[in-house]
């Protein structure tokens, strides 16, 4: 495990910090005279790489879009060497500190935006411990996982256009329901309204046909925590026989920081034990989880707060590169941009699950949040806020929060506006 | 139901061709002099619409990246004065032919690519045939649709990455299998690899909230045909319980030719008998269903050739408009260039199943092509060539083919070259 590395910026240097020089992760953010920059966090500071790139060697358009997109199209060796330097000129004592010390901004200063452009969303359900207990709770414990589980990452395609990063109003979802006593479905507002806790993997490096698990963790870019909001009751009626449809379409949200694969790599741990050897394209061939710890926080709308799960990352079955290797075994062209999640992450114990729906049973068994409160799912007014930490010697690597508040299904209602596809092209 | 309309164009007013005045699609094509330029298909010609935007008032950088999508962000009201302005130019006796004569290119010297950016994309399962003849196959008459089916049309989401364009050879997927008889999986070759004959609806005006179903079929540009390739076997085994993934993210060939809902709108037609009324969300509120015939070839790689399906769009229990109602009852927002598939039309008789799966059912009644030749499902070499045709009175309303031929599952590998993703940033 590497130890703290020591940076300029004094508030790098701090053990409760999530950005010292060891992490450097990249976000996007806007301030008064800044719109939409690219950023890379340090202590409690933001190197705006925009108005800087020129010192880096990379061209202005780069980050002209105001995502990391391109930055990432620029392959695994710009990405290290950009890295190397960003570790060396916020490094303490060297001289860099005069020609970059104008281009930092106050974290406390900005607003941070999505830090890169979404091309295609695939969500897995690679958490055994999440997959039993919700097997368990809708087939019983003898067929809690689907014959092919244990084989393969199970996963689906999401929405990649309702991808919003934290800190964004997430509103209660409409939908088809239809209860158990129910003779007909109705629409209403999902009364199961739920979170998932969750890491996200950013394919950099694109590609066109099967690849490796070796070559699939070489293209990722790296990771964001991720909360794949859930409809449970619009699921349930929805998701035979073609999976989760509108129940996983409204919203998942984003931390506003990319901590890289590199910033992880002390952080490498082996999957757990296989009860079953998995076929060559998904085999195991390296530590590819990483060891992070995860904690999610529920705060009500009059401002009661409790942690209601900590968990770990390294829980997972499957690693995100068995993932995009599965995902490429048909042929399926990947693209830079494409996120990944993980799946709920979920641990063995009842304080460690990664959803309402695994901590309240299904609804049967609410959740205490102390203060008298309990919950069965979220309510509105509740904000469900996720951090994780990747622990060093000295340090910590964080991903900022993951942050979303429900508003009620009438708030917004019908005519929220559009807030994309303004056209760029004047007529007149 | 319109005459047909007549253009200087000559080979327009020919009642076998599928590009009349009154079709006027767009597409994308290429020849030895232009690459990517937008066009109109008219009679065996295309009007160059790149080089000659100024003449149509619009901006010359809309076309510029070789896609329609920035046209199709320019709103309905364009859409239709550009149309207008096309009908008028290219009818029979206008002065126009002077100007746009020399923008015109054959057809037969160009070729044709993706006409649009696929920005996210989203199969449905709204044929109640073919709906009812797979759930028949597999859970038997009594229960062959399931409960949800006949209250909202049921989708998952797709791959837009995998979204090719007529002509594309798409080779047979690996992938992880089981049968009945294996004990363990294994991975291998898809042996029940099979198409699916659909509509495409592309969404032209992006929404940010739940839309009507009139506001839906406004908001859709038009149609290509659609052809879902899907791999049976590998979808059996991986599709419980999140659906369909890698079975249906080979590939999905789109025809070349956009044919716009306004071309489209004499052949409305109201959907089929409810058998429940439907929820005020999806709501019929017109005719938003086309009469489009719809016929399947297969070619063998030895040149045998048979017309295996004969349907028709109006089979279909779901319009688009209820789909893309639908799609956003949750507050999923839908981009322009997002691409809607019908699900498989098949008509109510055998000869007009629109996928081998039910052409055979199942592979348990092969389907004879003549020639002593037999069919389970696509074989390595064949070709499904799909076509399309509203009939008006004199004329027809086509796509082009939508064409794929199915290459052996070796024949690229896996070390298929990366088409897309180069770096538009050249670094030293």
């Amino acid at each position: 495990m590497t130890d703290r590395l020591n940076s300029w910026v004094s508030s790098a240097n701090s053990a409760e910090t999530e950005f010292p020089l060891n992490n450097l992760p990249y976000g996007v953010f806007s301030s008064v005279d800044r719109s939409c920059h690219c950023g890379v966090a340090i202590g409690d500071q933001i190197l705006d790489v925009t108005t800087v790139a020129d010192a880096f060697d990379i061209p202005a358009n780069v980050f002209a879009s105001g995502a990391w997109n391109d930055f990432m199209e620029l392959g695994p060796k710009t990405w290290e060497s950009f890295r190397a330097a960003l570790m060396d000129r916020l490094a303490e004592g060297t001289d860099a500190r005069l020609e970059l010390e104008p281009h930092l901004v106050a974290q406390a200063e900005v607003q941070l935006h999505m830090p890169f452009t979404v091309t295609e969303f695939t969500d897995f359900y690679s958490g055994r411990h999440h997959a039993t207990n919700v097997g368990t709770m809708f087939r019983g414990a003898g067929n809690a996982l689907p014959p092919n589980w244990l084989h393969i990452p199970i996963g689906y395609n999401g929405r990649a256009s309702s991808i919003v990063v934290s800190g964004t109003d997430v509103q209660r979802p409409m939908g088809q329901l239809k209860g158990p006593n129910d003779v007909l479905p109705y629409f209403g507002p999902s009364a199961r309204f739920d979170f998932e806790l969750e890491l996200g993997a950013i394919v950099g490096t694109p590609s066109n046909g099967p690849i490796s698990v070796d070559q699939a963790d070489a293209n990722i870019f790296g990771y964001v925590l991720l909360n794949d909001w859930s409809a449970r009751d619009i699921q349930a009626w929805e998701y035979q026989p073609l999976g989760p449809f509108q129940a996983k379409a409204t919203a998942t949200t984003i931390s506003p920081w990319i901590v890289t694969t590199a910033a992880l790599a002390p952080f490498r741990v082996h999957a757990p034990e296989r009860k079953f050897e998995l076929l060559d394209h998904i085999k195991d061939s390296g530590p590819m989880l990483f060891d992070i710890a995860l904690e999610v926080d529920l705060t009500t709308a009059t401002g009661k707060q409790a942690t209601i799960s900590r968990t770990n990352y390294r829980e997972m079955y499957y690693s995100s590169a068995q993932q995009l290797a599965h995902h490429t075994s048909c042929g399926c062209p990947m693209r830079t941009g494409d996120l990944l999640g993980s799946g709920t992450i979920s641990g063995p114990d009842k304080g460690s699950h990664g959803s309402m729906l695994e901590l309240s049973w299904g609804g049967k068994e609410p959740l205490s949040l102390g203060h008298g409160i309990f919950r069965s799912f979220i309510e509105d007014g509740d904000t469900i806020s996720m951090r994780g930490h990747a622990i060093g010697s000295g340090y910590l690597i964080g991903f900022g929060h993951c942050a979303g508040t429900i508003l009620s299904a009438q708030a917004l209602g019908f005519a929220r506006g559009i807030h994309k596809g303004k056209s760029r092209f004047h007529l007149d």
